[in-house]
């Protein structure tokens, strides 16, 4: 009863329409879209938010931009572009306490990002 | 005469509002702030786009994330919250080729983000 959202999504206990997989990293697509194309782009392992992040899972952070490319390669819009964003605690509007890399693609984003 | 904004940067060829710097990574305030708080994070490293990031690059992206992380507590908006955000491409408006993650913090962010 203790795992979050995102950690019952990995664990395969709710549904999600999962885009991209590795060993370390899950990529669905956010239900809540504010572009074209808007997906999550998780590591498996929890992480509470960025100020909980451990010197080192630098590479395991890292490999969400890793993830990050291969879908916009994958999904044809790595040449028109695409923007990552991820939030942390209030400020920014963080509803899940699971680090998740939002990337959106599909449509012109305008500045500044919020 | 082929190296970007950022390297002379890095190479103290220009002028920053350096607030942080390790071997490999530097951070700088955006000389056109979009929140109370606008640092710019880079690898010292060039990297075009999120697109040519290499697969050994994954500790270096994710190095990006703990400076994050230490600017965030050095400066006392950790708890406050904040917005990490990379522009990849036209789309996102990317204006630098050489990748930069801005960290965007002191007023609530709104979504979407762009």
């Amino acid at each position: 009863m203790s795992e979050d959202l995102f950690e019952k999504i990995v664990a395969r206990e709710i549904p999600a329409d999962i885009v991209y997989e590795t060993d370390s990293v899950l990529a669905f697509r956010d239900i809540n879209p504010q572009a074209p194309i808007h997906i999550l782009i998780i590591p498996k392992q929890k992480i509470r938010t960025i100020n909980d992040i451990a010197d080192g899972q630098a590479t395991l952070v890292g490999e969400l931009y890793l993830a990050a490319r291969d879908i916009a390669k994958q999904q044809g819009f790595a040449e028109d572009g695409y923007r990552v964003v991820m939030n942390c605690g209030e400020n920014a509007g963080q509803a899940v306490w699971h680090i998740h890399l939002h990337l959106l693609a599909g449509r012109p984003l305008a500045w500044p990002p919020g």
